[in-house]
Order: C-alpha cells, then sequence, then structure tokens
C-alpha cells in the first residue's frame, strides 16, 4: 500500500486527487516527487436533492486543507474520480446508484470549483489503470483488473491501452450468474455481485446462520474452522467467480486478471482455489494468469493522479478553465 | 448474398479468395470492379495425417480453374480464412477441431503454393470484418458480429477496429451456459453451443422427440404448429442466447450486435423474442441494438478478400515471397 512516504508515482506534475467513494472520499496532494501528501478518508456527502453538486462543494475544502499543510506546493490539475457509470469523454457521471446523479456535468463543475482542469473519471477504471502502469497489471497488454469489494466491477485494458465501452464496459459484477438468484439492487436478478463480492458473502451467511460477520473476511475464517454454512457460502461465491472468470476467458481473452478489493485480501485462500476452478472450466482457451493486485487500496487514487497529471503535461494555458 | 455480379467491394486489386470450412471451401476470384467471379463451393479435403498440408495443397487447382475461367484477369494476392484459433500476426493455424492440425504456418504453406502474398485469418473474424466494412455493422464504432451455425462465434470490434486478443477472443459458443449441461466437443461442459447452435436446435430436438430432422428451421416450425418439445428445445436456445448476449452488454458493452450464420435466417422469430428476452435481463447497461447481419452466407469470403486487397495494396514488390 502507498504510503505518505511512498513515491510509487514517480516525478511529475503536482497535482491534487479525489477518489470519492460511496462512504469515504480519498484525497491526497502529490507533490513533484509522486509522494502523496496528506492522503486522508473523509466522509463523502451524500444530498439527495443535489447529490453531484453537493460532492464536489466538498472539494475545495479538503484541497484547502492539504494546500495550507504543504504551503509550498501548488498544484496545476486536478484528478477526480468518481463510482457508477462515468463518460471521461465528455465529463459526466451518467448515473451512480449510491448518490442518484443522472447525466451530472461533474467535470464541468469541478472546474468552476477549484479553476483548474480537471481530469474526470471512472473509480475502478483509474484502479486499473494504476494497477496497469505501476502493479500487477503492468507486464500485460490484454488485462481486466477486478475490484471485488462491496460490489464487483473491472477495468478492460486491450492492447495496452483502457477500453470503456461508452463508460458501461466491464459491469463484470452485473453479469448473470444465477437466473434463480436474488435480486440485485441494480434491478437485474442473480447478478454476480449478489453471491460473490465481499458484502453478498457476509450478507449471505449472516442470513442462513443468523450469525452477525462484519465482512467476508470472518465467514472464511468460519469456513476455514468446518462451519458447514460459511463454507456452502464461500464455495457458492468462487463457483460463481470462476463461471465469470472462464466466460471472460472465452470472449475477451485476456492474458492476466488481477484482482483487487477487499476479497482479494484473503490471498492464496482466495487465488488458490480460484484458479483451480478456472482451470476445470476451460478447455482450448487462452488461461489467464490470476494475479493479485498490487496497490492495495490506493489504486483508485493513484489512478486518478496519474489522470491529472496526464492532464497537467498535456493542457496547454489557453486550455485552462479559469473562472 | 453477393452474386457473381454484385459488386459490393467496389473497386480495388484483383485477388483470389479461399474461405476453408469444416465441409465445404468458398472460392472465387475477385476482379478490379470487386465482382466476385467464378464463386463456387467445393469439399474441403480432410486429411489427419497431413491437415494443414492437404487443404493448401487443394488450393492452386482453384485457383487454376479460376484464372483459366478469367484469362485477362490477374491476381495480386490471395486471401486465405479458416475456422478455429487464428493467429493473424504470425501466420499460424493455432489450432481447429475439424481438421486436428496445431501450430501449422498456413501462411507460408500457401505463399509458397502459390508465390503470391497471402492474407491469413480467421473465417468468423474475416465475416465480422466485412460486415463492419460494407454491411450491418457498419455504423458502429463497438460491435460485436456473431455467427450462429453449426458452432456459435463472433467477431469483435471494438472503437472501429478488430480486437481478436491472440486469436482466443470471441469464442461466445464457448462460453459457460448451463453448468449441469451437455459436454461439448471442445472439452467443456454445458457451453453456449450446445443449447443454441442451430445444430444443437435439431440435435436436442431430435434426441428429445426421437424424430429426424434436417435443421433448426424445422424444429422452429414444429414449435410455430405447437409441438411441446420442440417450444421447449427452441425456448431453452432463446434464454441461453439472451443470457449471453446481456453478459456481453454489461462487460463489453457493444453499441450492437450484429447476428449471422444459419439461426439468423428465422429473421423476426428470432430477433423479436431475443429483444424481448435481453431488455428483461438488463438494467442500467447499455443495451445493444441486435442486428440481422447483411451479407449472408459470403460475409466470410468478402472479408477474405477485403484483407488480400488490403495486403495487396499495402504489400512492396520487395516483400512479396517468390519462390
Amino acid at each position: 500500500m502507498a504510503g505518505a512516504e511512498v513515491s510509487v508515482l514517480g516525478p511529475g506534475p503536482v497535482v491534487l486527487a479525489f477518489d470519492v467513494g460511496g462512504t469515504d472520499t480519498k484525497s491526497a496532494l502529490v507533490d513533484a516527487d509522486g509522494r502523496l501528501l496528506g492522503l486522508r478518508r473523509t466522509a463523502t456527502p451524500i444530498d439527495g436533492a443535489a447529490p453531484a453538486a453537493s460532492v464536489v462543494a466538498s472539494l475545495p475544502a479538503l484541497a484547502s486543507a492539504l494546500l495550507a499543510e504543504h504551503p509550498g506546493v501548488r498544484p496545476e490539475a486536478v484528478g477526480l474520480s468518481v463510482p457508477g457509470l462515468v463518460d471521461e469523454q465528455a465529463g459526466v457521471g451518467v448515473f451512480a446508484s449510491n448518490f442518484g446523479w443522472r447525466d451530472a456535468p461533474i467535470r464541468a463543475l469541478a472546474e468552476g470549483a477549484f479553476g483548474l482542469p480537471v481530469a474526470f473519471g471512472h473509480d475502478v477504471r483509474a484502479a486499473g489503470d494504476a494497477e496497469h502502469r505501476l502493479g500487477a497489471a503492468r507486464e500485460f497488454g490484454d488485462v481486466i483488473v477486478l475490484a471485488i469489494g462491496t460490489g464487483i466491477a473491472g477495468a478492460i485494458i486491450l492492447g495496452g491501452h483502457p477500453y470503456s465501452g461508452g463508460g458501461y464496459a466491464g459491469e463484470i459484477g452485473h453479469t448473470l450468474a444465477d437466473p434463480t438468484g436474488d435480486p440485485c439492487t441494480c434491478g437485474a436478478t442473480g447478478c454476480l455481485e449478489t453471491i460473490a463480492s465481499a458484502g453478498a458473502i457476509a450478507r449471505r451467511y449472516a442470513a442462513a446462520s443468523g450469525a452477525d460477520v462484519a465482512g467476508s473476511r470472518e465467514v472464511l475464517a468460519a469456513a476455514a474452522a468446518g462451519d458447514q454454512v460459511a463454507a456452502t457460502v464461500w464455495n457458492d461465491a468462487l463457483d460463481a467467480l470462476a463461471d465469470a472468470l472462464a466466460r471472460l476467458a472465452a470472449v475477451v481473452a485476456p492474458e492476466a486478471i488481477v484482482i483487487g478489493g477487499g476479497l482479494s485480501q484473503a490471498g492464496d485462500d482466495l487465488f488458490v482455489p480460484l484458479r483451480e476452478r478456472l482451470d476445470a472450466r476451460l478447455s482450448f482457451h487462452r488461461r489467464p494468469k490470476l494475479v493479485q493486485a498490487r496497490l492495495g487500496d490506493d489504486a483508485g487514487l493513484l489512478g486518478t493522479a496519474l489522470a491529472a497529471r496526464d492532464l497537467a503535461n498535456s493542457a496547454a494555458p489557453a486550455e485552462r478553465s479559469e473562472p
């Protein structure tokens, strides 16, 4: 994991980076050496009436605090990533169920709030880009970076370049896993996310056992200790994940699938049985390597900072919005 | 369908085109106006001992016949497409279950046989390229062209360019449809192809009813006439296809899915219920248009001819192999 004094980013423009999640927002100032200064988590404001505006309005105060702590450091650009459906090219948050916005012009709002160019992106694609440029996906041209936490989503990199399908691609958590399964928050039925996300594993175990658990880690521990209910929930998740990965191998045929997010912290307890199950499902297919993500929790923030630096490197002064 | 006198290809270099299938080989001479001269189907030689060499050895005689019929027409390049796993860049037939070859240097063999530059490709990707350049996929940047016949395979075009995953991508027929399903010829279990290909529909109906049928068309007709066994087989195929298309929408998010091959000839009987079922499976996803392929049976041959013309346009004389 990237700490405040670890410079995985290397030298480049000074930028502010914000990775806005459904619960927390991570923010940091990235200096010219690539150090993440003042990295912190703060609660994301959720405002049903003006969701995008209230999120954007919360950012300048975070920036002021960071800049006050590091008075000599002047950012040239801002990186901002959000979850949901994101159209990076248009700078629009198309939809995010946690927030409720639809077609929100978030990049323009943020450029107005900061008076700086803003690189606006998708949290999972930002994390995938960071893993591809700095982490576990680095050596692969065709690779999928999967984040398995509360939900499941993937960043697709093909021929060395991110592919976003107009913002809609990579929604592996919302592929059909079980036609007779549970309703998903997305509105469809039996999505992979309802069986195999870290959140679903905890939820399904709690529902089946009546026991309260904090997360998937405890379900895995209970399964290892001989709890049959926990073992069934864990095995169902592994089977559903292996089915989904086998389908990715057949359709996209990536050289590797990098898995990050909370569930990946199970390490060999996840990767060893998942590799076995994937292997059993494939025949002539290109067999993807299953690799643990390397950048940890801050991959999204690092990718956001990389995008802001790319923008600072490419932006001519005339292109900047100076309100 | 492109007849001998229809020029959908337009003006360009004169080429020979061969679309080698598991049963038949289609061949034609393409003149400078883009007409397919002498288009014919001949039996593909299957030789277990030397499968690639015997296929390639059968082509010069076809070429001689075509050139004898059109003495003034001199080809500058040859296009050759085959099924299975194809590495276009290396010019290698990686694997084809119908033929049994493995890592066969087919492009080099064909260049030796013809003394002309050879564009070597994959039959389904060639058909997809033709539909994208000349047919139903023309207006889309992110599009999948699916051929549903004896088997099911797709050509993936992203950002206007074909994506092949090293030759392994687009094997939608070999994605898991039913974990408790039948063994597939590929070695895996419950592949989409075992339920939803035109071949599987006929086979499953014959197995369930004891009646002998020539193809999926007769199963559809029987279902329409009230045959409950036929209706079940047809509905199972539609459901499995809709599941697979919904997963493509979530992962690849194409603007459109173009469907060709034998099954697509059912027209509205296929497309209307398939659109309904796909629609019911999606929530926030990008909803792909389902479009019938336009170039018919000759799409693979047309795409093969296009690739040969591209090669003729790009090949400098020094690059040609003149044995």
